[in-house]
């Protein structure tokens, strides 16, 4: 029986690191697939699709959304985004492992679809000053957006209640460190390995 | 606010290999705290009582039977043996992981008392054969014990279905990096961390 990959759903408020987490953690297990977003908004110059994002027009997004066929999906601005089920899914048949970034509201749906086979991580900042430091270090947003970021975030460090792993983001290295373990220990997790027990049984004669 | 330990407990049918296992990993990671189990039978020429065993006396351990201070108790060919509640929550509440190795029967019950709290671990053989193999191997017991203790073996092979992690012990270092690999995503297991949450609230001004 061939062993189905784990989805790693690496999440958190915003400000505590969640993109940067991601990117070092592909740079060290590259053999792990990131999910790719699909989105409405135009591609810019130089983006490719299937890379990027998979752009698609507000029509077939809605399909999408009518079949059910997006572990989660939200509009910004106009445009639409999501995560396409079909996608995460061949891989992890393909027995690979799949990471999605996703925000806290995102994570909440696809627990509703995952909650067992997924591995829900939640990132925390060290402190609400160092997460200020970290929202204000981005210099493109007005005061008033700033201090509504800032309250959001803070708003949804509850939520790391529902998660199965937390992991504070003081230095990204040990962080990527600590999910390599979890990575390692979840593909001994007793539901990914009850074919064994199985295979054993069968072996009686 | 200080972390308890861990309570791992490395179980699984006779024949698997657990004292090996236990044995590696204590050398491995020295920090983890080995539990001693309570006996009522009489000390062996160079065993030493708290390091060896707590060598009770029969009246002792019924007292401890009748106050519920055992993690679980069995008694063979007279005599009793058992692992003692307190010893193991003074470890876990210093901060130190305590390393359990139990049989399947004796760690449903210590599931009973920590299942939250603790990281149950069941080795499993690579095979059929090579169970039957490793437990001939002992080369102690007669034909009609072997085969019991083989049959009684395979009949637990389902009871992995309750534990966390299922490991296959083909090569002891592998099964060992695996362990201290789940010990570590342990750490950052959400029931370990949620006081994280709390004290980012307290934070809160």
């Amino acid at each position: 029986m061939k062993n189905k990959g784990n989805l790693i759903v690496i999440s958190g408020p915003s400000g505590t690191g969640k993109g940067t987490v991601c990117k070092e953690l592909l740079k060290a297990q590259p053999e792990i697939v990131f999910s790719i977003s699909a989105t409405t908004r135009k591609p810019r110059p130089g983006e490719v699709n299937g890379k990027d994002y998979w752009f698609l027009s507000k029509e077939e997004f809605q399909q999408m959304i009518a079949e059910n066929r997006l572990l989660e999906w939200a509009e910004v601005y106009g445009n639409y985004y999501g995560t396409p089920a079909d996608k995460v899914r061949e891989v992890l048949e393909s027995g690979k492992d799949v990471l999605l970034e996703i925000d806290t509201q995102g994570a909440l749906n696809v627990q509703k679809m995952f909650l067992k086979e997924g591995t829900f991580i939640f990132l925390l900042p060290p402190s609400l000053a160092e997460l200020e430091k970290r929202i204000r270090g981005r210099g493109t947003e007005t005061e008033e957006a700033i201090k509504r970021r800032l309250s959001a975030a803070i708003e949804e460090i509850p939520r790391g209640n529902n998660y199965d792993y937390i992991i504070t983001n003081e230095v990204v290295s040990d962080v990527v460190n600590k999910i390599l373990h979890i990575i390692e220990a979840e593909r001994c997790a007793v539901y990914n390995n009850l074919d064994k027990l199985v295979q054993l049984e069968n072996e009686k004669v």
